[in-house]
């Protein structure tokens, strides 16, 4: 019962009877012009699939001149993809009919299931049930199709009213009508695509998977994806972290704001993480992340038309002031470098060009600057071994046709492996078709910011298939000591731990903590501040005041035992204000640690995304100062370093004035001690380590605060 | 001699000869087709002037059917404005000319003036002389010409290639080729103009002029400017500042970055100030600054299609769940508020709509909502009193054509005064004309981002007319001490003012110093330490160590003689590293303030606008933590309230986690005395209070330390 797949350099896949397949039947198929039953029909026929189709309806004799079959059961030959396009409530029917049929692949069009609520989620349940029973791969439900421009292949089951073009771009939505405008604008700027894939509800095939049988098809050099939601974020990451280091993807991830992930969630009742974890999340597994439908525009067209740049230093050819400065403005914004021209080419242009030109980077033309200079000029800067990437301005002036100077651009590109960004302020109209008349046309934009923002994306790209993998160092610690610490509290189902016994985590992780001992009543107080040596701290222990310095539950710097009694007076009362009764809360006496440069280390689990580690600025005002990094574990020692970079203030940490640097080597193995042990140590729901004091030597660091939650897996 | 101006509202202008003329001569006017003096006089015609051309050509007796003169002073009639196209070098000649024939207004078209250099900056100055011996006004040189829509006058004297629609928004240009793509994009997007000016070098009228011109006009709603530079700030500020209560002004001020305002520079000789101080300056006259023209676009649109909104609530209503979080997303991070809509509403729209259609904010249709949909559902939003602006997204399912929902949503608009902003996610050629065929079309995207800065900046704008005055208080302080102290620094040439005197400067103007008395040699330090009382601080006093603490040279806290003597030796070495001679250098002993939050309060003059002062955190740290905002002088008591709040530290000043405020009100009066002594004493080229401790009680606010730099003005 099974179909031969093409032949194909990719090793065979359960998705092929979906994305390949020799035969399909179109359950739902009619007659009527324009409805998504006939559209399909139509766009299969219209992309001249490579195969035979069928299409299923219950009395219509014959559809688009097609002999036309009552069920699946009764088509003669077999099977291999089923386009489902039927009311919901027959579905479920027709994929039990398909898998004894023994089709492979379904395609459900038909929407009315998980996204219409609990109801509909229970169908989508029975529906995914049947396609598990025949061991068959669905798409869908509630979802436009998929397309695979393969011209082996040469499928297009979607209802999409656009013909798309040839290309080597995988486009993966989690939403229908967002992909019709993305196929929509593609087409409009011929803008090519291998594979269209609409997942819809994603009930059986998930991005991630998608991904993965992308990420050796030889038909796709980019991957462009619209997410409401990673599903399995653990399964997207470790595929897009190997994949992005050969091919770029680039994702509209929507839901950025509280508000925006309400109007996600209620569309398509995925809650997605917090936005700066998916940030550090796309930034870790070298994704683009993308604002707007314009900018994927803008990015795919780089990518699918021009070479990769060797670096970042851009050379900028205008013919008008205004639009140059604009240009460097945004390049600059966008952490590219203007490139010094090599004294040749200052030379080569200087000799052809007015003297009110500007030879300099800019270089401004002015309304001299036609046709022909670009098509003299572009060569030189292409074969100047101080420019990466060349950026070519054109603001039309009095006749001269916008399309001549796109052309000149376009045929200046050709023999060089530079990538040329043209930009033609002009209605894109007059440019638009260009592609299909000169081979390896450059993009070409109609506004300088647009072209901007796609060679920062271009040497974003890069840098990041430079960048070293880096290791996670394995440390010998004490998981099982952690663990048996933790079992207690769990055990209740969850909650804070006490300051003692946080700190012997960090201590079975090798972290530096300040000593401590917990006491109860004054007498155990002052015998704990004896064996410690003054000055010490002391603080309310309990586990119900997080923010212990909000109540007065701490007291810093006491000296003598004549302080001491004072502390404990003061922390009684503020245990009593909080609440607490002071008989049966503990207080902790702590070795005073020597004042430094205050950081925190935190961690938190994103429902979503799960855990996330916290940098940055620490002491008190954390939340006010908000210089605060977060990055997904597991770190490894090149993320760790860029970690620490990445704050604001970074330089307080490396020494500015002057002054000396913090124990960098040691701030870094720290961190990565504390990786492994958020790894570990899963049970943990939120850690944070403040302030945790950085000195000059490792031995003056000291983690001086600490709490630990932890909640039951279930 | 002089013509009587048209029939106008406005009070007679100097500049009606170029904007409101009955007779133009157009000198350079030739038959060539193609060249710029025959698209001048083929514009004029065009755009049907309601006055007499005479073209001016050596030879032709007719160009364009029209009568032709061999020069100006044989025109038989008054000629108020003379269009000048002519080589550079015949320019001067012709302007002279012109006076002799009592020609009011030039325009010159013609370059080769300042913006090629030194010589040509004395052309322009020659000319220039020309135009003011016979009080002639001139636009340009070197500029793109000028069009006054207005029916009466209905003049189009550019060699532009577009035919611009008429309307009411005024654009001035310092860049020609940036205008004419300003044009054609508002040609495209039917965006109507009553004034543009490309003011090319702007030897005689300038920016700020024009403003003027158009602050009472009622042909001009809307004004939108291109600058690379401000010519005079301080008038400029002061006309946009009055303009700006009741007309938007939008400007695109290019030169961002330190490479930008390079390329701009090379580009106009016209070096821009640094960035934040041009934000600044924008921000306090109300302009709204726009980084693109594509954003500049939509803004336009915005403002001369939709009436302005009450508030900053929005209401989404989409029919697709991706785009509603794109735009809700955008809509939060841009500050506006998603609106809570009325129970009346939702009930309203749930009646009509299916079971999946989400009734919330976004309202989200779902395939379902069509043209009838958007044409039933807007007007309710328009009555809801929870909503001041709608966004109506749309995009276009199979077989509904965008032109159908564009019209729904133009047509809703009607008889409502409440902003609705339509994005339609289709080829925008498919509405782009609807403005023609519905009256009050309301604008109309291709995308929600743009819809999005649109709303934000139409909330910017009403929020600016509805922000009080705020009053400049003028405290009674001592101007002249102030300026007798500065007087022998000034007369030296300049430089920077010894720790003792600086802090006079501020006791002159009422600032908050800690008291300190300056010494020289071990005696007299502790002679001054017993005055002021323990704790002091020791500091080198010198004029010529300007980051003090870099050097060694400052001790705090000295509690006790045998401190202080241990001080001086230490402040003596830190004298002779820094190659300072401790016998002739002064030392400063200062009584230790209370320690509290410490800020900035500084000023530095921007060469090109003028005095600014920076308030943030202060302290050792102020360039690394950049914490910092910066606002142009004379402050008003509003600006200064908002100055306070707009910097990231700002809780830790207001107090957080149960802290007491710093002395607000004392912290708003130094300011506003701050602001004074900026004002009044414009000699003082830099001057820094940091750290500047505030806390609770003003008696406990003090200025630590302070530098003043003072600068001979020519």
């Amino acid at each position: 019962m099974s179909t031969a797949s093409t032949p194909s350099p990719t090793p065979a896949s359960e998705l092929d009877p979906i994305f390949k397949p020799k035969s399909v039947a179109i359950v739902g198929a009619t007659p009527r012009k324009g409805s998504i039953g006939h559209t399909v029909l139509h766009n299969i026929m219209a992309s001249d699939f490579a195969g035979i189709v069928y299409p299923v309806h219950p009395s219509a004799p014959f559809i688009h001149s097609i002999k036309t079959y009552p069920n699946v059961s009764v088509i003669p030959d077999p099977v291999d993809l089923a386009v489902i396009i039927v009311p919901w409530k027959h579905v479920t029917a027709i994929a039990e009919e398909c898998g004894r049929k023994g089709v492979r692949g379904l395609i459900v069009i038909s929407a009315g299931f998980r996204e219409i609520g609990p109801e509909g989620a229970r169908r989508e349940e029975d529906l995914l049930a049947v396609v598990r029973k025949y061991s068959m791969r669905m798409i869908g439900p509630n979802c436009l199709g998929v397309i695979n421009a393969a011209p082996e292949v040469s499928l297009n089951a979607t209802f999409a009213p656009t013909r798309s073009i040839d290309g080597k771009i995988a486009f993966l939505s989690q939403s229908g009508a967002f992909g019709v405008s993305i196929m929509q604008q593609m087409e409009w700027r011929r803008i090519g695509l291998s594979y269209f894939v609409s997942i819809g509800n994603s009930a059986d095939v998930k991005a991630n998977e998608l991904l993965a049988y992308w990420e050796n098809d030889p038909n796709v050099e980019v991957i462009a994806t619209y997410m409401e939601s990673f599903g399995d974020p653990r399964a997207f990451f470790c595929i897009a972290k190997r994949t992005s280091k050969h091919k770029p993807i680039l994702i509209v991830k929507a839901g950025r704001t509280e508000a925006g992930r309400r109007a996600a969630s209620s569309h398509t009742g995925a809650l997605s993480g917090a936005d700066v974890t998916t940030d550090a999340f796309l930034r870790q597994c070298g994704a683009i992340r993308v604002s707007t439908i314009e900018e994927m525009m803008a990015l795919l067209m780089a990518f699918s038309r021009a070479p990769l740049p060797k670096g970042k230093r851009v050379a900028v050819l205008t013919n008008s002031g205004g639009p140059g400065i604009m240009a460097t403005d945004a390049l600059v914004t966008s952490g590219l470098e203007m490139a010094e021209l090599s004294e040749q080419t200052i030379q080569k242009v200087r000799e052809i060009v007015p003297a009110e030109a500007t030879v300099n980077n800019p270089i401004d033309l002015t309304a001299w600057g036609g046709p022909e200079a670009y098509r003299t000029i572009l060569p030189w800067l292409c074969q100047d071994p101080n420019i990466d990437i060349v950026l070519a301005l054109f603001v039309p002036p009095l006749m001269v046709p916008p399309a001549d100077v796109a052309r000149a651009i376009a045929e200046a590109q050709r023999g060089y492996e530079k990538p040329i960004l043209g930009v033609v302020m002009a209605e894109d109209s007059s440019y638009r078709n260009l592609p299909k008349e000169v081979p390896n046309c450059p993009p070409i934009y109609p506004f300088p910011e647009m072209a901007v923002k796609a060679c920062a994306a271009m040497v974003y790209h890069c840098e990041w298939r430079r960048r070293p993998e880096g290791e996670i160092p394995h440390f010998d610690v004490r998981t099982d000591d952690a663990r048996a610490i933790l079992q207690p509290y769990l055990a209740q189902g969850g909650g804070y731990l006490p300051t003692v016994e946080c700190m012997r985590i960090l201590e079975c992780y090798g972290l530096p903590t300040a000593p401590l001992i917990e006491t109860q009543g004054p007498d155990e107080a002052l015998a704990a501040a004896h064996k410690l040596g003054y000055p010490v701290a002391f603080k309310v222990a309990g586990r119900k005041i997080i923010h212990k310095s909000d109540v007065g539950g701490i007291v810093l710097n006491i000296t003598n035992d004549l302080e001491l009694q004072g502390a404990y007076a003061q922390i009684k009362r503020a245990m009593e204000r909080a609440g607490l009764d002071p008989d049966e809360e503990a207080g902790v006496v702590q070795r005073m640690a020597k004042p430094g440069r205050e950081v925190i280390l935190g961690m938190a689990v994103d429902p979503k995304m799960g855990p996330a580690i916290v940098f940055g600025q620490g002491g008190r005002y954390v939340e006010v100062l908000k210089d605060i990094t977060t990055w997904m574990p597991p770190l490894s020692n090149v993320d760790t370093d860029e970690l620490i970079r990445s704050i604001r203030s970074y330089p307080l940490l490396a020494g500015v004035r002057g002054e000396e640097s913090v124990a960098m080597d040691y701030l870094r193995e720290c961190i990565l001690r504390f990786s492994q042990l958020v790894m570990e140590l899963p049970e943990i729901a939120e850690m944070d380590l403040n302030p945790f004091i950085l000195n000059p030597h490792p031995a003056d660091c000291t983690v001086v605060d600490v709490r630990i939650r932890v909640e039951r897996g279930d």
